[in-house]
């Protein structure tokens, strides 16, 4: 059908890439670029020889004439952008400037603080719009499928939604005491930053791991769950109408947490430099050498992860449950693509999005979220693509109130 | 009265020296000697001036020829040992050379594994035996008071001891969420060892840890204490007659545990070294670097000490129960000698039983273990050098018997 360009040459880069090929109908070539193009070479090396025709090229996102001008030179109908969050807005430009639909992953965020806003990428609406072009923002799984879950879950299920929880569980051992999947500094910031969650109209903040439950999650058990903020919380409240309330839940196990605690404690995640033997060392680079290297992490990770929406509202004036989730097994991901479940439950999303750009299915002028389309032709694409959807209409709930004195502490 | 040399210059020989200047009736002169002359001349200028002649030297203890020469240019009655428990043999071997007795705080160990075993210089008794010099071991609190507490107990409060429980507490706080008062590595090995007991003749060993007791202690209370080897359990169990059981149990807090536990399991606590921009580094230099400074803990720990024996046995026919302690306040000991109570612990009784050598109370030829002696002059010492003993007739009682099923684990 045509040409992607693919930015980025990451874990899910790599992830897109193989799903690309895999659907070589649609993508009949792709070009993989990223800063460090021998990354781009080794994908094409090993998935070269198929329909898809593989190209490779430098780049450097955070130039938008660099965008620009190879963008020109491939040709592509979409840019599925997987780089960094940071380079967001000067792929969109380029995009812009070149006439060429736009897919991500993950909101733009200001090199210095991440404030996981949309803000930045909605102001584009009316220049996509202008432009007759497609932005689709977030198109992984949280965001991302999980918007998808809930516009399916309008669509289907529900007269009105009143209430979501969306639970993301990850249930791999890598067989390490502690590694961490990438910068252990971003770690620390998911696991100190406040939470924050909707409710009728206002955000309401929390302690950072204030609020904790215990989720007995399909195929993976009961696990430790804590209320975070994230972002497609702030798209699901503004796109879902008649909405009371939506929350975040993700698992870390107390040995997570506290390893990573203890870490800090003892100054280890600084950045400030410390004197060591004459040198000035920041511990966390110190600690990031110490650590298992992330890499090794994908060949010896086992279990599954489990990411769904749990909703509650109305269908037929009656008040009714609906829990739709994705069950993801590490193994087996790395086994398909060499990436574990991280990064393929953020990959396929991404070339489903791409795709049904593409194929015109998901195409209207302006800046969307994927809940701002029909939900139908990517729910069929996630079955297709490997990640596969159940279903239940008798979940477990979590409680609707937090406990007001636990959020007063 | 006369010459004392103490070799070494760290923490607990700092204590011994500012205790011998406050006893200048007994400690004339005084020679402080060590690697670091610069360590000496720092603690003469502090404390000169005072009727006590102090003088400094440099010498290399591990050298027997060196320590030889020392004493005879100096001329001491005795040897205070605070140097290194490597360097036990070749200073006894100085003073058999040259005539003098000798007083050490810590059993010899081998360079390469520490074995707390007496053995090496329990074989030198013969030699001190034929010199008619005396040669003190472990007079320190723990070993040292805990046998002065024991052959206290034995001559005046017990006809038969059957059980004895040493209980070592320090509930200091310096404020930091983790920091060492020494080598990391002895604290791991501490941990990490497993835990020995004596009973009916036989050693009982247990995992590392294994054996935890919460006891309510004295002007401390409850407290978290686990069973580990020391080593006056050794000499205790051989020169106690009618001993049916000896153990040791020391407080650690169980954040002090978790912290070790996860620097050990990311392997910050490990000698191997690891590349790091091109060098190779020991993660566990690069932590002693990050961690507080050991030396900065002194001024800012608050809190109290508590090392006592529980004691069970027979009196007049009937069973009977004691427990004697000393308990001792760290910023107390900080104000008097610039030394946190660990120090002063096992200063103040290095200091006492090297007068009670001087002054001939403790003086008979051969080498000795404390509880060999009339403990009524060291009890009186250490009530008048700032350990004051204190004694209850109705102390509450660990188990005697320890959980068979928890052995076996």
């Amino acid at each position: 059908m045509g040409k992607a360009l693919i930015i980025g040459a990451g874990g899910v880069a790599s992830v897109v890439v193989h799903k690309c090929v895999q659907n070589s109908d649609v993508f009949e070539e792709i070009c993989i670029a990223s800063r460090t193009v021998s990354k781009c070479d080794a994908l094409k090396e090993k998935l070269d020889g198929g329909k898809t025709k593989i190209h490779t090229a430098q780049v450097d996102a955070d130039n938008t004439e660099e965008v620009i001008e190879l963008i020109k030179a491939f040709g592509p109908e979409v840019v599925i952008n997987v780089a960094l969050p940071y380079q967001d807005l000067t792929i969109m430009d380029a995009c812009l400037a070149t006439g060429v639909h736009y897919v991500d992953t993950a909101n733009y965020e200001p090199p210095e603080t991440a404030k996981f806003e949309y803000k930045w990428q909605w102001a584009y609406k009316e220049k996509f719009e202008k432009a007759g072009l497609t932005a689709l923002l977030g198109s992984g799984f949280d965001p991302g499928v999980t918007g998808v879950f809930t516009a399916h879950a309008q669509k289907h299920e529900f007269d009105e939604i009143h209430y979501i929880d969306i639970v993301d569980a990850n249930a791999g051992d890598h067989g390490y005491h502690f590694a961490t999947n990438f910068n252990p500094e971003i770690n620390i910031r998911e696991i100190t930053a406040n939470g924050r969650y909707w409710k009728e109209g206002e955000w309401v903040e929390t302690a950072p791991l204030e609020k904790k439950e215990v989720y007995n999650l399909p195929e993976i058990g009961p696990k430790d769950i804590y209320l975070l903020y994230h972002e497609e919380l702030e798209s699901l409240a503004k796109n879902i109408k008649g909405l009371k309330q939506i929350r975040f839940w993700m698992t870390f196990s107390e040995k997570y947490l506290t390893h990573l605690k203890v870490l800090e404690n003892v100054g280890m995640t600084s950045i400030e430099p410390i004197e060591f033997e004459g040198q000035m060392i920041q511990p966390i680079h110190f600690l990031k050498a110490v650590l298992p290297d992330p890499a090794s992490l994908g060949p010896r990770t086992k279990g599954k992860t489990n990411i769904g929406c749990i909703i509650r509202g109305l269908k037929d004036g009656k008040e009714k449950t609906y829990y739709v989730y994705n069950v993801c097994d590490h193994e087996e991901c790395y086994n398909e693509v060499g990436s574990q479940a991280i990064s393929y439950t953020t990959g396929v999303p991404a070339m489903i999005g791409a795709m049904l750009v593409m194929n015109g299915e998901w195409r209207k002028p302006g800046v969307w979220n994927v809940e701002d389309f029909n939900p139908d032709p990517f729910m069929d694409a996630l079955n297709k693509w490997g990640l596969p959807w159940q279903e239940s209409h008798n979940p477990e709930l979590l409680d609707l109130e937090l406990d007001a004195k636990e959020l007063s502490r």
